[in-house]
């Protein structure tokens, strides 16, 4: 046996050990400034990493939780998901000549998504229900990747995957180089989320938790098949989301990072234990780099958690004071 | 830096990489006799590891999933959760004073389990909300976690988790040692079997999948808990079993194990791909050591899953002649 390679490979192996305790403030989380919340985030992830540290946790128990829209990518003028549902009504009109005339396909059909909206949750569901369902699931998530490889956001012009924060994204690196497993928790579609998450933000499909319509086993042609039926199955937002990861992970997470009032409670059931725990709100307030809005804003209000944050001392991210960049195409 | 202590230390390290592909065929699944099931089981195993395969399967698709009740554990003469909840009937019967008169419990507090089994599923179910809702997850753990450290089944006075099989944990360690990723897909309810399956099978509860009652977030003296209400969720049984795989995982297994035509649409689903799949059942042969049953048997009727599994090539275990020893305190 050589003693070069021994030693070199032991050293690979050591400095892969070493790595994420020794690297330095200025290439830990190189997209946030040196302000408070990156140093709360350092804080609490040496806190419940430092063997003889009293608060810590063995990484069996670090559990991160992410929402999605607004927190790891973009959420305006829309929700991306509904500029799927948008494309997909387009595509599926020429099959559903009766949309011409009735509410809310009429309106959509038009462009006229304001109109839409307007409908409130009935309409939405409406469209989404006749847009998600009907399929198989392979048939579905196709149709989801054949999509958000091409499609393009109206006012950037960049694929919505482009849309994601670089700051999160190191951030959800930075906890997993920490032995932190990390989940998606998102009001979106649990099968819309699937096709993509993995790859764009490292987090495989059984670490997404999401909205979910009804889905069904069948054979078909003596093949098996899981059809998705016309019919919510589960709501992922608000009260729903601790109910979510109670479901899918069964143990409670010691941090969650949200950016709308749909947030809180996961905020809140992450950080009501005894043991040490971390919340975070990222707030819009970048409306040159981004999108500016909080507490009148449809999509993603944050109201009530702003109040929730003094009091239980979560961190809140200003997106233009604390973040270098936004998106990771601003330093490619 | 000493030399001796480098060299133990990368020894060790090497000794941790190479052992799962070293071990000899005698330290591989000791507890299986060298018949068809344990070599069906080492070839499916090598074919989709072995990186030059044409079969081979990245880690992030090594998933396998195993049905618990007679699969991972025994489950006569009742499913052992039936021993809790009568257990629990008992316990919270002088809370209740109607039960002496009201059927179905009227019959389980005089010992009479058959008279209540004669009620069907739906005696059942009101038993099993009787004793499963009402209280917070936390609460729900607890009382679960209390039970299974001290009840003993009536037959063999052993404690249930020393009920499970001895193969089965072999061959749990074999697939992890190979990069997969171990489910179990239970009938059961999934918030009865995660307080314990880590410990006992090396199985996280966000890996443990099964039925379900509804619950709800709310706020009790200003905590957020998570409580369990008296309404069935989920069934996690025959065609439920793909619908919650599908649900938690989101992606295709590649191995399913079971015992009964409840796990058949599970093993279809799992095996219907075009890529290598894998499935097992387990015969309960052995009247002597554990159980002997199967197409006339209430609990874990084996009947369809074998002309299935004779058409679709699925490795049947003979207990008696394929297995060892059952249990672990047979080797201890």
């Amino acid at each position: 046996m050589k003693r070069l390679p021994v030693l070199t490979l032991f050293t690979a192996f050591l400095y892969l050990c070493v790595l994420p305790l020794s690297a330095g403030a200025d290439t830990v989380l190189p997209s946030w400034n040196d302000t408070a919340p990156k140093q709360a985030v350092l804080d609490f992830v040496a806190d419940v990493t430092t063997p003889d540290s009293a608060d810590f946790v063995p990484e069996s128990e670090r559990i991160a939780v992410f929402d999605n829209d607004g927190t790891l990518w973009s959420e305006q003028p829309l929700y991306f998901q509904l500029f799927f549902v948008i494309d997909r009504v387009k595509a599926m009109a020429p099959q559903h000549p009766e949309w011409k005339t009735r509410e809310p396909f009429a309106s959509l059909l038009k462009g006229d998504v304001k109109q839409v909206l307007e409908g409130g949750e009935e309409a939405l569901l409406e469209i989404v229900m006749a847009t998600h369902a009907g399929m198989t699931s392979e048939e579905f998530s196709e149709a989801i990747s054949a999509w958000i490889a091409t499609a393009t956001h109206p006012e950037t012009g960049k694929r919505f995957t482009e849309m994601v924060f670089q700051p999160m994204l190191e951030l959800l690196d930075l906890l997993r180089d920490n032995g932190f497993k990390t989940y998606i928790v998102s009001g979106g579609g649990i099968a819309f989320m699937r096709p993509w998450t993995e790859e764009v933000y490292g987090i495989p499909p059984e670490q997404v938790i999401g909205s979910s319509v009804k889905t069904q086993f069948e054979m078909r042609d003596g093949k098996p098949v899981i059809t998705r039926l016309p019919e919510i199955s589960f709501i992922d937002d608000k009260e729903g989301k601790p109910v979510g990861i109670n479901l899918h992970i069964g143990k409670k997470p010691i941090a969650a990072f949200g950016n709308s009032d749909g947030d809180l409670q996961m905020i809140q059931w992450t950080t009501a234990g005894d043991g040490p725990s971390f919340g975070l709100y990222v707030h819009h307030t970048d409306a040159e780099r981004e999108w500016a809005y909080d507490r009148d804003s449809h999509i993603g209000r944050l109201d009530k958690g702003f109040a929730e944050a003094e009091k239980n001392g979560w961190t809140i991210v200003d997106m233009k004071k604390d973040w270098k960049v936004i998106y990771p195409f601003e330093v490619q």
